[in-house]
């Protein structure tokens, strides 16, 4: 019996969530969109949530930035070696912020414009139209900064992502 | 028609993952354990990856950090409104980083100590033993780091997460 299967999760076990609500950006197709906030600086957009769950956004309004986590609709299957937008060299998956992942979920930081019932106001959106949200979480300094030593093959690259667009090397 | 409905969502569309690995740690129940990494600053712990997604932590030890997700299998059902841990006040959900969540996503930037094989060291672990894992992805103070003006009830609060530790009311 492996640690793995001795105490927690199985490797056939599904997970299953439900998306909160509906993300809308200027984004139309994944080929020339930005790959991150930092080539996104200024592009609104904004998430419609679900009436059922808009009572959750009580406060939220008092944030500058949101955590947004979301399902990486147009990603169908995943690889485990991939050549990211920001170098030429191939890495595993889990070493790069690609979206062909083996869960599609996404995460950026977004400045939030504001919140209008259950409108959720965003600026710096480098994410597609309609692409169904799985979480807000406020942006909190304190719990998300940490002094990274090391950024691996990232060192040197990430300053290329104000500019760099996607292509459909993952659609 | 409502602009969710008319693009992208569906309210009943369900979105399935699986887990990619085990989470190991120290902490058996969620009754006093840390809420956040900053209250775990020297606790180990290690991801067993399944076998089929081992080739995909290739390069991920040239990183001193990494963002991990993970499916807060403990927890049942969702509130919108909650008294998190570092307040005595009610608030939304989604201006919380508390586990009763519409979607139960945990969202941990730990300490990356070392790769060994499918084993990922990890340090500063405020995570449950045995925690389904859904996605590593590397830490870039580049991408993930923004100057946040406002972090509204947390203000005041933050620090209080180094010493406060979680009771059962989430689970």
């Amino acid at each position: 019996m492996t640690d793995a299967a001795s105490n927690g999760a199985e490797e056939d076990e599904t997970i299953t969530y439900r998306a909160i609500g509906t993300l809308h950006s200027p984004h139309g197709s994944t080929t020339g969109m930005p790959i991150q906030p930092t080539g996104a600086r200024g592009i609104n957009g904004h998430i419609t949530i679900f009436p059922e769950f808009a009572a959750g956004l009580k406060d939220l309004d008092g944030f500058s930035h949101v955590i947004i986590l979301y399902h990486l609709h147009r990603v169908h299957g995943h690889d485990l070696l991939v050549k990211p937008f920001l170098d030429t060299q191939t890495h595993g998956i889990f070493s790069t912020r690609s979206p062909k992942r083996p869960n599609p979920i996404g995460l950026s930081v977004l400045e939030l414009r504001g919140v209008q019932g259950a409108r959720v106001l965003l600026s710096n959106v480098d994410i597609l139209d309609g692409t169904p949200v799985l979480d807000i979480k406020p942006y909190v300094p304190g719990f998300d900064v940490w002094p990274a030593e090391r950024t691996g093959w990232f060192e040197g690259k990430v300053e290329n992502a104000t500019t760099c667009k996607a292509d459909d090397r993952f659609a």
